[in-house]
């Protein structure tokens, strides 16, 4: 944990460059002292088969689901869903200075019913978490 | 919102067009009044490899999660389900007619711990929401 | 029911042959015989956009996502979840023995405001369920 999922239309694809991205976030929630860099990982999906509001074609929409473990207090939710979004829209903002896009953000915590992992990376970065 | 979300068995693919169904769920959801038409987004996401009960390669799946925020009163939320889910299943008819198919519909309240959105279409149709 | 959702690191695209890791998973779930074989689906979506902790190219991460109604009882769902683990882990032993792999799995209740569902293969199996 944490989990970043990005789902967003094809048609942004050739402008968008995830790496950046998604080191952004991994230093930032590492940097709050509370997420292990072993456990961090981010994905994005490609939807070729869209539609945004009345469908034009120019229309885009991006979605980054964040989903960490339960517990953490909600000072510092507040906190990382506040800076998880303004890295998410500074990064979108060469898309969204020059077209439209729905852009949306959520946290969740994961909080299912039985759960369990199995990780042989965090021992790679055992100071780190 | 809301959020469209089809996940398929990829072996549909080439039997569906989603640009009428996500057309007809907009236009559905934006007549309720309570959904503005410039924050409704569609997407479909192809699964290549799937496996549907004992594997026959003649089954299929296909599953549409519909999001919603919270708040919503449970009539309307009747309502809809039901109605989305019979457009979702009249677009399936020519599937269903011919072949063996699971089909699967779910609302679900987004009820996330932060959520934000950034949305610069939803001024091109102030007139609708 | 139950849902399989696999989603996966591209990089671990070619190493992997899902259709022994679903079988095994349906057949199992079938056998506690509180699931039908004629509702149960499970699908791999592979991301080729990925990031795994500070982004080692040799790093992957699969995630396992099973979702099932509500109402089973606790000591069948602690069950369920450790055994489709094991399978789970099983499987992915060829990757986890060679290389660095996040592996995931969360067991979630289903549990939406409204949910339906039409099934025509469940009548083909109508002994087993």
């Amino acid at each position: 944990m944490p989990h970043f999922i990005v789902d967003y239309s094809g048609n942004l694809h050739d402008r968008l460059d995830f790496q950046p991205l998604f080191k952004q976030l991994h230093e930032y929630v590492v940097s709050t002292g509370v997420f292990p860099l072993g456990g961090v990982r981010s994905r994005a999906i490609r939807c070729d088969d869209f539609r945004v509001a009345d469908g034009r074609e120019d229309f885009a929409y991006i979605n980054l689901s964040m989903k960490i473990g339960p517990g953490r207090d909600d000072s510092l939710k507040q906190e990382v869903s506040e800076t998880v979004f303004a890295i998410f829209c500074e990064w979108m903002k060469p898309v969204t200075d020059t077209g439209y896009c729905q852009i949306s953000f959520e946290l969740t915590e994961l909080d299912p019913v039985f759960k369990f992992n199995k990780n042989n990376i965090h021992s790679l970065f055992s100071g780190n978490g």
